[in-house]
């Protein structure tokens, strides 16, 4: 026979064990009728595109690290980096199915070939939905408000999405002293840092430079102090409602900028009659992330309780992506849901540990009791919707053993039934979570033993799917 | 600006539009609870894989056609090509996790550099079930009824799964006088052709050999024409209920192969008992396909409806792939339901074309009315449990261009309400679909015009999230 193989999982790869595949499955379970329920029709794409898809015949894309590869028919290909191209392709490539005005969601995985690093995987899984066909702000609200909902969604009361526009940006450095376009976005990728290195780092960066922690020169903007000093007093803009980072932003305008402001309002107003109040949903002038790329509003959520997850949920307005693949402009913005990052983000707010397991009910095997007996019982079980398992593993195993398996699992009920029992038309039925509660701490063994009784019942056969329905319902 | 890209599909990869994704959702939807409720938890790993993993260490696996490259650290790896390999691995990787008896469902594409052809794609979706740690034929009956549950839980009563046993197969080629493992395999090779060619060619197959229709030289296994007789009379064995083919297979091994017919009968009696009657689940002697791969049990789900489609999940009881990874030998048998070809079967069951939209009101928009009132309309509807869409798209788009949008996507139900309605606390709903079918076969212009009203409403605004919901219980 042909040597072993080491079975391993590729370096910067994740394989989801049980506990983590439930909590991803429950979470897109969730997400999938609340994007039905904003009008998002799902859509789907292939893993792999032609190169030249993903990247733009120019490469403008070049930087993205990608699995590249050949295919069969020797085209450069490659595994895609997000859903975005795709639906870009999509869109061009269907313009009567998918006709504007037009909104989908999609997920799936997507591959990027980067350095791995604690939380940073080649693969993960993102969970998109867009709406191509207007420039309407008022969409962009619903984007938001959608994702307020997807928080709320799963349990996270506390949550916080800022809120920017690249409107308003433009007219805020404008009015500091920064009107041509390009010293513009120069301006935000140095803005884009503020919160990793500061504002005194983003001072020096605007001006003469500096040299950072490793030692490297940063080359600076050398723009003037008295403009660095209004751009600072831009990014300090006081927080408060959206009304009133509104009234701040318009005083700071001077008059100027009329129709960012406009915009500002309007987003205020469309998100305020959509259920997102001024405490989830802020305006904040200083988040640049990701604006050079996007040509209206940006919104970034995040978690006050887990802020070290940084953003869980991204998006924002942006045209042109289109126009790779065909001459018709298309007006578009979306969000993106880092599922895996929200999910890490989850189970470090979660009070309890994750369940290992959706059976709810194991069922104990007996030597000397014919199999399909166990079947039938389950078989009752599941047609009244609990999730059964027959334990049909080793064919030594004894009751203890099969009883562990089912604690170490997290599975709520065992259903015990040997060759007397059923002969008597009896079973006994353990509720193994108040089992386990009752023995934690106990050292003395014969009490240890008695409390491991705890939560047993024996019950007329003919009780068995009410009684464990009950159990469980208690849970 | 560089070159536009031609947006194309890489060459045997399929866009699920929205009808084709909408579909693989709801069938995803419904698979998950049911597969639950038989006790798997769901397992995930990734779509890469090291080469030797995916192929054994001495590429006994080396004949299936990969996508392979390079990892960044230049390991050769390659896109998966089922979900089973990698069950193995994490089943080798995780003993403690999934310490046996476990039972695991996964889903998603898989990989193969095949020529495409219709209904054949490099990528596809699986939906495998497995349980690994018992030779207990138990669970093949419950891999078994999980399919046929299946089956009537997409809407298919008409189903019939065909089950056969490597072991039973195995005694009568020995009592009919093939008695070694290699010339039983070599046969079974010839009797998986039976229903592509035929009675008449498997003989000459069995013995002398034959020309196919192409002009090839097949090679004939050169048997004995008794014993060809004998195969011949074993694979025509009649059909009946399970009972009665046990009954003809014992009659065939006259006192022989004893173990087989007995575990034929367990498969039997475990089969009734979880349900699966002689109507839905067959015992087929002349099932071989894949026998050569497993060891025991084997089925294939067909519908007798659309035979076109062949088999739409399939699976069987294999031991010996977990020992590619370590030497704790493991019994497992599973089942995989081919989630691309039953969606083609459904698709050509179904008696009316698939929806293309998961939209179930469309709110149209007017010029003069702040967007804000639409949102909120869209806000009480969703929080009212209704998929709702504001038509946000071209400026100029009037009420007409608006609700063929609606039409042609399906959407069931508009909401229509200018300034003077709102004004007047009033809006107009319309049934799209009735009015849709009142329209049809009407020739003459002001017929149609009347008849296009039909199934519209007006209604006072508080009123429109009742309203709303009555039009949608209807259908």
């Amino acid at each position: 026979m042909a040597q072993r193989v080491v079975p391993r999982t590729l370096k910067g790869f994740q394989d989801h064990l049980p506990a983590k595949a439930i909590q991803r499955l429950r979470l897109l379970e969730k997400l999938v009728p609340l994007v039905e329920r904003y009008g998002f029709v799902p859509l789907d794409s292939p893993a792999v595109e032609h190169l030249d898809v993903l990247l733009g015949s120019g490469g403008e894309g070049a930087n993205k690290e990608l699995f590249r590869f050949e295919s069969p028919e020797e085209e450069p290909v490659a595994l895609r980096f997000d859903l975005t191209v795709p639906f870009a392709r999509l869109l061009a490539q269907y313009p009567a199915e998918l006709k504007p005005p037009f909104r989908r969601y999609a997920f799936g995985p997507v591959w990027r070939a980067d350095k791995p690093g604690p939380g940073r995987y080649r693969q993960f899984t993102q969970f998109d939905f867009d709406h191509a066909g207007t420039a309407d702000v008022a969409v962009d609200a619903e984007i938001c408000s959608l994702m307020c909902e997807a928080m709320r969604a799963v349990g996270v009361e506390e949550h916080r999405l800022h809120v920017n526009s690249r409107r308003a940006m433009d007219a805020l450095l404008a009015r500091c002293g920064v009107a041509d376009a390009e010293g513009q976005k120069a301006v935000l990728r140095v803005i884009d840092k503020l919160d990793k290195v500061g504002v005194p780092n983003v001072r020096l960066e605007l001006g003469p430079g500096r040299v950072d922690e490793s030692g490297d020169k940063i080359k600076g903007l050398g723009l003037d102090a008295a403009v660095i000093d209004r751009i600072a007093a831009a990014l300090a803009i006081p927080r408060g409602t959206r009304a009133e980072v509104v009234a701040s932003v318009r005083e700071f305008l001077g008059g100027t900028g009329a129709d960012a402001v406009a915009e500002l309002e309007e987003l205020d107003e469309s998100l305020r009659v959509l259920g997102v109040d001024d405490a989830h949903g802020v305006f904040d002038p200083s988040l640049a992330r990701g604006l050079e790329y996007y040509t209206g509003p940006v919104f970034e959520m995040k978690l006050p309780a887990a802020p070290q997850f940084g953003t869980v949920m991204a998006g924002g307005r942006y045209d042109g992506l289109v126009e790779r693949f065909t001459p018709n402009a298309l007006a578009a913005t979306g969000g993106s849901i880092g599922v895996d990052r929200l999910l890490a983000a989850l189970e470090s707010l979660a009070e309890a540990p994750l369940p290992a397991s959706t059976v709810q009910a194991m069922i104990v095997v007996f030597k000397g009791v014919p199999k399909a007996r166990y079947l039938e019982m389950a078989a009752e079980l599941r047609r009244a919707g609990v999730n059964t398992e027959v334990f049909f593993g080793k064919k030594k195993a004894g009751v203890t053993e099969q009883l562990a398996h089912a604690n170490a699992r997290g599975v709520p009920v065992a259903v015990i039934a040997g060759e007397d029992e059923l002969a008597r038309g009896e079973i006994a039925v353990k509720d193994l979570l108040a089992g386990a509660a009752a023995r934690e701490g106990i050292e003395d063994r014969d009490a240890y033993l008695e409390a491991a009784k705890a939560g047993q019942q024996t019950i007329a056969r003919t009780r068995m799917v009410d009684y464990v329905k009950e159990l469980l319902a208690r849970r």
